[in-house]
């Protein structure tokens, strides 16, 4: 891959695991969390869903045990939460916090499907393993926080982009296309799904 | 085994797959949660036990992985699954739901206390597996959707149901008896005290 | 290690695990479960942060599979737990349970570093695996029960003390100091931090 490429992916890397974690924060924050829950809710939220794919796939060691930097950077913040949440909400718009988290949602659904073509199982499952990594750290945030998780009351489509985006990806990486394009195109499918659909104000039907 | 019984019970198993699934519709329901929740819950009361029992005793591949047909199966019924309930509330009565679950208890049951016994786990622990692959589908599905499990509220004998049924099953198997046989009269054991505890209102003291 | 020495350590965890099943009959009782639901209430408080890190740390036999005695213990005693918490309400003072129940979180922190250790993960993630090991049973205790958990919840530090004990016991471990003295050293200090910290009603800030 180019290593231009390559710092991109890991610059959006960066983006989505704070907004991941920074979801977890502001629930926590409802809820009157102290610095230990808010720490809690905001690992849950931002590698629960790759922790929860890789159990299932029995894959070892967790991203957030090779990436320890991560952990203690959340850890660091979640001691200054309250005022992290105060300053973000004026520097940071809802907007950027939406765009991150799309952006999470795209990379992270379709790094859980890679790695489960990797392990050759069947497609459907594949797709699976995908929105489970892309949505599971915010339903076990949701859990945590005792609420019925975000994805399955909101009848915005979340889980349902990074379906359609997996189900791309499938297609693509079974055709003769060259991977990393596979992987751009399908995340960015993600990304867009979200943010036009939000836009929109597109519902599933309930 | 002969043929004959290997179709009675595989039809057995997908009719109780179908009862779990639809228990998860209707909880979803309740909630109005959108398809996506529906699929989720419904996959989570369908599969949850079995799939905690495999990361507990480290089995691979999941049951859901390798029958595919049903996961696709459950994902259409679940776009479908408000229409769905309403013709399932005038087709199918209660009746036929509560034996369908109950087969599906004896059966998911005996199957992981027997997985156990493979593994040659101690005989509580193996009871316990049976236990949990019978009725953690449905906490899985209560904690889903926010609430107390049903299995720790209702004082009607289930989760018991199924504790007696892998202790008698572990009896059988420690016998000279034919493995076939003590698997159809555990399971029936199940099925039946579930049934007759259910009818005769029976209610563990709390 | 001192034959003396591991009589008290078998008989402090057996005071603890005693301890954390209580908390989950406790809390159990509060919600008019059944015995079927103070059993399992009681198996997640006592044994969920261990099972959860060997999940995670790709461990087995469970600690419950290898020391299924204490499964029975704890089964037989669900059957009579209303009666139990009435006896145990007149007999065992609020202290003592506060003091068992830290015993517990001193010897389960411990315990869950020092296999992370052994295991070579960074040291903090091998910190995480401690406060995993001692605060996840009371978190699964309360999803199960439907209520925020109380470790998210209380500000009174405790999985803070488990946090602090389990750095301490890091740094020992790295020293030339003996093992044996560093887990005593480690578990007297969360022990006594909970202790302290719950007397003087230190509360974190939130």
């Amino acid at each position: 891959m180019h290593p231009r490429l390559t710092l991109a992916l890991s610059l959006m890397e960066a983006l989505a695991i704070f907004a991941y974690a920074i979801s977890g924060f502001i629930e926590a924050r409802k809820r009157r969390l102290d610095a230990v829950g808010m720490f809690l809710v905001a690992m849950a939220s931002a590698f629960g869903g790759g922790t929860v794919r890789d159990v299932l796939l029995e894959r070892r060691p967790f991203y957030w045990v090779e990436h320890q930097d991560y952990v203690i950077a959340i850890f660091g913040l979640s001691l200054f939460a309250p005022w992290l949440l105060k300053w973000a909400t004026r520097l940071i718009s809802e907007r950027t916090l939406l765009v991150a988290d799309a952006i999470g949602l795209g990379l992270f659904s379709i790094s859980g499907t890679s790695l489960a073509i990797d392990a050759q199982l069947p497609w459907f499952t594949c797709v699976m393993m995908g929105v489970v990594t892309g949505v599971f750290g915010g339903v076990l945030r949701d859990v945590l926080c005792n609420e019925v998780p975000l994805i399955l009351r909101d009848s915005r489509p979340y889980a349902t982009c990074a379906f359609a985006g997996c189900c791309l990806y499938v297609l693509l990486a079974r055709s003769s296309f060259d991977n990393v394009y596979s992987v751009l195109i399908a995340t960015a499918f993600i990304l867009l799904a979200r943010l036009v659909t939000f836009r929109l104000d597109v519902r599933l039907p309930h």
